[in-house]
């Protein structure tokens, strides 16, 4: 009853057949857009802007106005989480997210609970229901979170990390309290994935921005476990609608395999990996998302749609693609470029004919 | 005859037999020693010491007076090629290696010569020469050079780079261009390692530390073909002995087979592949040379001999593998970890039975 109109998205994620390739991009409401730059000045600063559901649904659709994407993102940061956990986000200029207290103490560690989402991310949930009703079931909208292990790298090393000394020197000495770290967090995303999806998301991304920097053995077991309790506490149906979920950790794709086994119905790909031998990989048992290297968005538009359909004939024809970039759109992306693409993924995926 | 008395690095990157694993450490003369720290103030700055042939081989000589090092490596820079080329090398306090005169005109491209390593490059041959006689065939010594994708993303972008944005827009838009560069490099680059060699290198690395961030097309494109290009023409015996090589190629772990087909004698691997599943991977093909990572040494002693332990059962028995890190050993690395890395990796192998 609530289906979007243009439900390619949800179809392609579930592996079900679709008349083209869908498409939207990481990070697509962002800084390559004036009018987000126009109404982050106007929100203040950019935490401003994520708490203020008016503003934060204006700038979800700014993407949606000006192509023609099959999906919008709620727009938030992935470090809500542990925001609402206490640490205090904030945003140093230049410097990327920082938490005003990072776990340093064991106490401190022991101490972490799990977050109501209806309380104290009740932002987000506005934003959620906000969001939908401006839709108007036009296309769906996509909830997000962190995953577990990406959170707790921000929340031990209190920001951006070059080495991430501390959160590995924590795994390799102190297992037990990064365990303790990872497991609390992972039910304050569930819970937090799970009011999400009550207020109007009808898929999920769980991102796992720094996965890719674990050893294979510890990824498993500090970051791939944990995204596979979340996925399965997770509502897989809701409002008579399946609600589809996406992984998606960057420097992944060894570890593909064990990721499209996690229980996710789709898993998000970087650049690095060919789109080809990963459906080989993974078979019939995921859909894959992605994975055009957001600096082939620089190139000139005959540039840019000969790229994207090297992306789209990759993966060849059949259901089970959602194509994305590989990474966030950057901030100096030309936005005239993102319609060459946008357009690109559309007409090659209908020519070559039904999916 | 210059067989240097403990030779299992060369046996054991040959795949032939040895009574232990050889264990170096990427970066093993570095400022985690204070003794470095000590030499490079004398020194004054960190250009002056890779210019100084004699406190060069003070410094590379330094790991190995504390620890039992099957190796030395070279001390220097990988940015000596790109100087010699004209652009102009830097060090900017805390920001890491940047060129004065970055490539950004195609005249500047066209424009780029070959240097001669015996001239402009003598300082580091000079160095070759001296850490030779300072080792008196204690162990043998390792040569280097960054790789010609790694060099131009340095020469393009003029220094270190989040998102590589000018070489790949280049790569996208004007990969002639791009090639040219990696042309011209790759012959500067083969120049240099046959100069090492012919100056006392007895094994060479090919450090190809930004070759992950391509995507897989691109990699083989504008990374690996050079690559090959350059084990193709580098001296692969003087004196009598067989020079091994080695390519490490940082996030490569999805291209281990391409990169085992390129013709180095052995492939390095950062932390991320499973040393077992690399192994069946690239079967008798090649040698493995890694991949602890570098953040287990911040470890109490006894983790640290049981991650060290890890790595070498996942290997297995039998030849073929040097012990290293996955990446270069951090800065604030304790040097008492290093000991008990080195011996662990010495005891463990030697109890196993020989190799």
């Amino acid at each position: 009853m609530s289906r979007p109109r243009n439900d390619t998205l949800l179809r392609a994620l579930l592996r079900q057949p679709t008349e083209h390739t869908p498409v939207w991009l990481m990070r697509q409401a962002g800084r390559y857009l004036p009018e987000y730059n126009e109404t982050r000045r106007r929100a203040g600063s950019f935490l401003d802007l994520c708490r203020n559901p008016q503003l934060a649904t204006e700038v979800t659709l700014q993407p949606l106005a000006r192509y023609d994407l099959d999906a919008a993102i709620l727009f938030s940061d992935i470090l809500t989480v542990p925001d609402a956990m206490g640490l205090g986000l904030y945003f140093a200029e230049g410097e990327g997210p920082k938490f005003e207290r990072p776990l340093r103490e064991e106490w401190e560690i022991r101490d972490l609970a799990v977050p109501d989402p209806y309380t104290s991310l009740r932002y987000v949930m506005d934003a959620v229901s906000q969001i939908r009703r401006a839709l108007d079931n036009s296309v769906p909208l996509i909830g997000f979170s962190g995953s577990p292990f990406t959170l707790a790298c921000y929340m031990i090393e209190g920001g951006a990390s070059d080495d991430f000394r501390r959160v590995k020197t924590m795994l390799y000495e102190r297992p037990d309290l990064l365990h303790h770290v990872l497991e609390v967090t992972a039910r304050a995303v569930t819970g937090y994935l799970n009011a999400q999806i009550e207020s109007g998301a009808q898929a999920v991304m769980i991102f796992d921005t720094w996965g890719g920097i674990l050893s294979h053995g510890a990824y498993r077991e500090f970051s791939l476990a944990y995204v596979e309790r979340i996925l399965g506490e997770l509502k897989r149906e809701y409002d008579g609608q399946r609600v589809p979920s996406v992984v998606f950790t960057k420097g992944g794709g060894l570890w593909l395999e064990a990721i499209a086994a996690a229980g996710c119905d789709a898993v998000g790909l970087d650049w690095t990996v060919d789109m080809g031998e990963a459906r080989a990989r993974v078979g019939s048992r995921v859909a894959l998302q992605g994975n055009l290297d957001p600096m082939a968005l620089f190139a000139r538009p005959e540039i840019v749609a000969r790229e994207a359909r090297k992306v789209l004939d990759s993966y060849g024809p059949g259901p089970g693609h959602v194509f994305n970039l590989g990474h966030g759109i950057s901030q100096f992306t030309p936005p005239e470029n993102v319609s060459v693409l946008v357009n690109t993924v559309h007409e090659h995926s209908r020519r070559r004919g039904e999916k």
